[in-house]
């Protein structure tokens, strides 16, 4: 065994077995994909980190030494993480709340929070001896692989139903992925990919099945406490689809906590669509979670999964934080997205600003109060998906004549 | 007069005439806005700064000592700059150059290079007490200005070509900008904005026009040598639409180099579109520079000039700098794009990707050698601009079913 694998092992969500990083894949063996996701734990007295070693505008490798991957293995070219937190005052102020930060991953190199995951997934397949990588995804998740891939001489295979937003089906195509458009949901996209990846041999990058994806994701809790100056935050609040990202936010924390760098960890609230909140239903009808799949339908494609993949894991992390979930409607979503955009520069895709609108609708009932520090998680860029704001746009052009264009000028200002 | 406006003034770029910060708004009143931009020149001996304060991530509002702002002014809430500068060994290898270097701006807030500029533009409105900022945009000034105001007081007012990208146009509503799509080109746009600006008032962040835009965008210089340890690359190539950007680089170089922190000034090799090519007309017909006008046809929107506004400074600083001015066909720009996507995972919008499309030109004239250092600005995101690039996407959608799937996979694999 490499001397790294003993910092890590992997265990069940559910019956609790715990295995060595080279004995499973991907889920337990006993419970199955739906209940058996993996965690990865650390012997956590083994692990040698301390405060000044981070930095708040450094990328996810800095916490290389609480990620599950060998010391000199590949490691993505471009900057993936290091995304900032931003605190907006005047919002707080608005809304009466303490203090509010959006830590916005639309940076990104592929514009959304899934490069995090991804770039460890790449790592993985690379130590793992792969030569083939594939996911199935709504997006985000895609192009990101197939963005962090594309300088690498792996091979790409995308399964992505063909509804997803042109933006997002275009970066695959210009990265040079293979895409398998399905014509289905995402849900059926997953298990036909799945069954082919196994068939194939190819390595697996799908949302929850690969433990190591979280780990990746964890690292935008982990940013959020540097930047916070390891002051933990009352509340993280955060989109939910399969899952993954909320439970990553738990577990980054977590990973702080158990290592003495935090002394807390934050109420983690999952902010699910109206039209496709399977983990919000499952996590209310209590212990023990069982998953309660639904058909999905909701204009924020990246969060629109009727049958998620982490339920488990998520309700069991968003339960330990003494957190919940919310759902909201899709006309609250777009209506966040406008919001937000107006408020704050940032330009979210509508998975992105769910966070924003759950904040708002908790708010609204006198959730929160004037000491809380509340984070937003602004989970990918508004640019992926500009044909859901499209309704915003009013396009009535105008001759290039100054009596004209003053004229217009005078009606936008009349209709204010 | 405030003790900064002490530490620099405004040069006319044509009859070097020498004005207060205080006395000019726009260009030299003696020369015109064509001939008469200005630029901001120093009092360097008065500037205090080492390069031990500078860092490799941090963002724009660092190298604030060599700006022409007042301390303690607005500064944009959102992370402008600070973008990272990528090496690809691989490239330079396939390419038989010393070493080659990416800068990519598309992780800006409003994911281009124009965030540099409207962050200076909107500190200025500020400082000199203006309610409203307009500009004529083909959409990245426009969308930066608009993301960048969003969050203050101030009223933005936009003219853009009815043409532009959707995703440029729709970043403009959400944002809640006031939009003036015009009937006609980006030229009729400009011109038409500024009469309008000048009748009612406003603060123009025209590019060329405002002093300040280009020493916003100068910090991307800046980083590049902050981040290359202070050596100075042997090239630095970037597209070129109205000329401030081109200059921008000069001056960002210029003015480390007259501070003493670096030894020299790159080449900086200007590349435009073909069928837009006006500054490099003028270039190439020589000393004394004059604009020599044409029809903009290119599907690079962002670089689809034909009145370029800042033909004098652009011709007049890139000679300075030992470079000049080369033109790629539409069809280089977009394969330019797909190679520039595959190799390095960086999706470039076209006028973005114009840099590498001139590398290649230059390459296979076999200009470079095997000692050069080459940067490469890649200036917008591609997101700004899917429909571009939608040749390379092939949708043909496939039923979820396990056979059919492989058919289609065995299909994919036989056509390579």
């Amino acid at each position: 065994m490499r001397w790294w694998l003993s910092l890590y092992k992997l265990r069940c969500i559910s019956c609790k077995s715990i295995y060595d990083a080279d004995e499973v894949e991907y889920t337990c063996p006993k419970c199955g994909p739906r209940f058996g996701t993996l965690e990865v734990i650390y012997d956590y007295d083994e692990i040698k980190v301390n405060k000044e070693e981070f930095d708040k505008n450094s990328d996810i490798w800095q916490f290389e030494g609480i990620l599950p991957i060998e010391r000199g293995s590949y490691r993505t070219k471009l900057k993936v993480g290091g995304t900032p937190l931003y605190e907006f005052p005047d919002i707080a102020e608005k809304f009466k709340v303490g203090r509010l930060f959006v830590k916005y991953d639309g940076g990104n190199p592929t514009a959304s929070y899934k490069d995090r995951a991804s770039a460890l997934a790449i790592t993985k397949a690379y130590e793992k001896g792969y030569d083939t990588i594939y996911c199935a995804s709504t997006g985000n998740a895609a192009s990101s692989l197939a963005g962090l891939a594309a300088p690498t001489d792996l091979n790409v295979y995308i399964f992505l139903p063909a509804s997803a937003p042109i933006a997002k089906i275009s970066q695959l195509f210009i990265y040079g992925a293979n895409v398998i458009p399905i014509d289905g949901s995402y849900d059926q996209a997953f298990d036909v990919s799945m069954k082919i990846g196994e068939m194939k041999g190819w390595y697996s990058r799908n949302s929850a099945i690969n433990p190591y994806l979280l780990e990746g994701k964890k690292t935008g809790a982990m940013e959020i406490a540097v930047q916070l100056d390891w002051n933990v935050p009352d509340y993280v609040i955060v989109g939910v689809g399969d899952g993954t990202v909320v439970s990553s936010i738990y577990k980054g924390f977590y990973d702080f906590y158990k290592l003495n760098l935090i002394g807390g960890i934050p109420k983690i609230i999952g902010i699910q669509a109206e039209g496709a909140d399977a983990v919000k239903r499952a996590f209310d009808r209590g212990e023990p979670f069982e998953p309660v799949d639904m058909p999905a339908r909701t204009i924020a494609d990246s969060i629109s999964v009727g049958k998620p993949r982490d339920v488990i894991k998520a309700c069991k992390y968003v339960k330990k934080s003494g957190g919940f979930f919310v759902s909201v409607s899709d006309e609250e979503i777009i209506r966040s997205v406008k919001e937000l955009s107006e408020s704050t520069g940032i330009f979210a895709e509508p998975a992105g600003a769910v966070s924003y609108a759950g904040f708002k609708k908790l708010n609204e009932e006198g959730f929160f109060t004037k000491n809380d520090t509340i984070v937003l998680v602004v989970t990918g860029n508004g640019l992926k998906d500009v044909k859901a704001i499209e309704r915003f746009v009013e396009i009535n052009p105008v001759k290039p004549k100054l009596d004209l264009v003053m004229d217009y000028i005078d009606g936008m200002e009349k209709k204010k």
